[in-house]
């Protein structure tokens, strides 16, 4: 059994079914009658005016975002371990056209005010050095922690206070808000965040993410960017249709909670090994090399996670059935 | 009955069936056995050892493979009237870190040996000039017409005799092979291309495009290049599947045959009108503005093509019955 | 004696003597109070508030002036025979972050309202093609004539009712000056220019140009992008002297006013030979390679410029004497 | 008495003097017979063939250098505190077209093989992480630490066996090698050392550094870059002029040694305040808020260097006469 990542798992069946419903000629690129329901259905979702567009991946997504929140001589604060800097090849940098990343300090890959001014105070507000113009946080955490609205909120009197832009990549955002149990409006707009790359791969869907702007001013010159990357897909209403679905009757939420379950289930058996809380569908333990080899020797396979620890993501459609065993085999490390 | 782009039909039932088949947990990315297929299923329809990759589109096809054979301050030559040129939005610019496109003439958007010579024998060879690194064709051409192996081997002797690479966009590979029912080497590698966008989204893929080096060692650095700019899916066994279910039994050379049967029935009745020999699955008419709304009149579909020309292109699955009655139509004029 | 170009001409006493004036300690870069006199010297220049700093080479100003104008998505209209597009190596691409250049057409490298709406008006307003955000406009043109205010503003105001930047590459803007006899507003700001790239290395400066901003906003971000480019010296003063010493007691009038003095010498003895009417220091003269040869043979240097063409600068310091000579040879021919 | 920087002192006479020696038609660019020779002078300076061209800022010369070093979607390590991550505004990530900057640890800003491999071991070797492609190291660093010989070697050969290429941010290289008393070639390319970028703005020049590149076929890119970023000067005989000067009779080493025996004035004063031993011209003071105040009271001018230090530059024309009272003074406190 797999906990390698959310990313591998298979595509829901609502998600497929919407492919099919779909399957027909219609208009090309984005000009079809489902990439144009985005922007109310989104809307409607987080309580305000958005816009809403789908990309194929959270790298383009994260990308896109930051392009519009920063020049190409800016600078985007965000935390040392975030996706965007250890795991998308220098993606922002391509697509911002040369800003850089200022990296901040957190446990758990979370930053916090004071963090951030940590990194943006000391620079000189000259032109010999790359300035701050936007802040990335990551919502649930690379590992698998979840900023609560007032910890964006946090963030965003800050950004604001600044002049700083907020993106929050939300590769996990619906596993953070099952967590939360907030309304998806207060862990973003209500508190300043400006865009959001809402990730659906990671949960069940196949190949669309939708970028969100709550700043709608800020779409204009993302869809020149995003043709511009090779993003805008001839047959777009196949990525509309994935997204669409997972909306419909709140299923991104619903997988989110199962996924989320899991980790609980995980959470629950391994106690003291755990490395954080565990408020989305990550799970890292603390496990000797010879605990590591024991349970991949009962057919668990996962990363290793630096030395002695162990990361297990746990994906939308893994039940308790699929996860006990596994539970179990940690319990009886 | 809507005859605007090929880019806008469904999806064939092979690739929908195939995205079914895949649809299980497996590695992400292109770790899986689907995606590790390509190269040898490319190697073995070309004759040769290739190298292959997905891409979700036609622009990030190109783009990336003129990133692969033009530095940031090179040029690429092409037709004024590319599709790179015209409708990409800057894409290759943007890839290649600012290299710059030369603009060539040619009937049909069809460039020759001495339409390139008249765009780069000009240029001093000083670094006041953006300097040629590479050329770039269409087959078939955004007007419709096949170049043949004979044509293009010419243009690859110059682009040899002058060091520069040269690239294959082929979004209607399928056409131009079909029409000129010549093995698929014989008009890229062995022609001396050194890159091909291969087209299935047009001919009936959904969101898969494959990329092929001919010289495997251009392949390197674009794996780095692909996922920085956010193209590599986490889910890469659904675009891999496309593409294999397009190979299988020849299905891409099947669908392109269709397509170009039907624009052979529009030729045929278009007769005096056609602007360019039809080679592909487009075909260009002239007709006045009142016999073009006479046309769209009965339901037909199609965009103007400037002043007193149309465009009509046929789909893979837009058979003889459907198209009968434009042909009808158009000989009734 | 050479008439190959006016940029390799020997830099004028007074520049050379501002040299010395400021070989002193100051503040490094741009804090020396030399290079903060250039805001209120040009200011007071034009009549208008204005913002200018020094670059040290004319591609330097067009490149940031462009990319003040133009986002990385954006094209920005120029004529096929400009600097910008023929003899810059792509650097308003780099520089923008990968802006296209789109090509207009006209006599002596001349645009006018119609070539640029010829250029801007087929472009459609979708995502897929590169829209226009700017144009630019050689002031005198790269054949030596020179735009009057009054056709200056009817670009400009095309310009303004298309929401496009307008910038005037003036590497001979003081030879265009000279020969129109206005103020140096009058062609530029109160014409609807933005920005200036005002030339004075051709007209005897060593290194320094001015980058002039009419709309003082767009200065902001250039001063990031200008060190970001490694352009901002250490010791800036060395600059700035430079061109306050040619705006002292109008130097850079009394000098481009000397050297069109000597190109209309030429052109008088020149007659039917012109190809150009002489509106700065460029004369353009039909030749047959026979007449170029013996021109040679007399001691005379030059380019040829196409077939049966010959391009001669005159220099600031070339008086009368050193250009009687060449007058009466081509008269002679 | 100013001790900010070296880079604001006065120009030194034999360059002032080199300008105008030049002052005199000739051909424009780099075509004149001064910048020719730079290939040759350098070539014997370090005992090797090497290409060598100017450039007028220190950031214009690293810039390049890691453009020539390193693909858009690579990576350079330097150290944390080094000029060009701190100080250059972005320049290397622009002038790459998207690299990234690896920061690595070490006392003075120093870094070591041990902590280049703790920057690059723990990279995955994948398409999802940066891959290292050059080291740069600044030498005397940005402390005025001077890296041995054999400090160089021992990167030169972690960088040969990595296939990195190693670039020498030599902004202070003179009075590294005034310190170490070694052949120029000993600490450069005996030492693995690729490109240089061999400083004279703040050693007496006025706007010229030389880019100097120990493997020949790196310059030839680095040309197109240079025009392309607006650095290829109409006149670069004024910046050739400059660098020959300083060559001639090592001018460059008899300056570098002035300065640092200046600093080592200051030093024998400073005893234990000293934060960093003094190898170059630098002199890095713990003092407290009183301290720093009673000597700018005393007419002494420099950087608080943080919270309890202070910065003292030394320039190449601050003699003894100078620097006495306020190595004095610091004795004194």
């Amino acid at each position: 059994m797999r906990f390698f990542s959310d990313n591998a798992a298979a595509v829901c069946p609502q998600v497929m079914a919407a492919l099919g419903q779909v399957n027909q000629l219609d208009t090309a690129y984005d000009g079809d009658k489902w990439s144009k329901e985005l922007d109310g259905r989104f809307s409607d979702l987080f309580g305000t005016e958005c816009r809403a567009i789908w990309v194929p991946t959270g790298t383009a997504a994260n990308s896109l975002a930051l392009a519009a929140l920063c020049p190409p001589y800016g600078g985007i604060v965000c935390h040392r371990d975030a996706h965007i800097q250890v795991d998308e090849q220098g993606a922002p940098v391509f697509y911002t056209g040369g800003a850089s990343l200022l990296l901040g300090e957190g446990e758990g890959a979370k930053l916090t005010p004071d963090a951030i001014r940590a990194v943006i105070d000391p620079i000189r507000p000259d032109v010999h050095q790359v300035q701050p113009h936007a802040i990335s946080i990551t919502n649930a955490t690379e590992y698998g922690l979840a900023y609560s609205p007032d910890e964006v909120a946090a963030i965003g009197d800050l950004a604001k206070s600044r002049g700083l832009g907020l993106h929050m990549d939300g590769a996990r955002f619906a596993n953070a808000v099952a967590h939360l149990g907030c309304h998806p409006g207060d862990v973003t707009w209500r508190a300043g965040v400006d865009a959001l790359s809402f990730g659906f791969v990671k949960n069940g869907g196949m190949s669309a993410e939708a970028l969100v702007f709550f700043k709608p001013e800020l779409m204009e010159s993302t869809l020149f960017r995003r043709k511009r990357a090779g993003l805008l897909f001839s047959k777009g209403r196949y990525l509309a249709a994935q997204i669409l679905a997972m909306l419909d009757d709140d299923l991104w939420l619903a997988n989110g909670r199962a996924a989320n379950a899991g980790a609980l289930l995980l959470a629950r058996a391994a106690g003291e090994r755990l490395v954080h809380p565990v408020q989305a569908n990550e799970v890292f333990l603390k496990v000797t090399p010879e605990e590591a080899a024991s349970l991949r020797a009962l057919g668990f396979d996962f990363y290793d996670w630096g030395v002695g620890e162990a990361r297990l993501v746990i994906s939308w459609n893994q039940g308790e059935d699929a996860i006990r065993p596994l539970a179990d085999a940690i319990a009886a490390l």
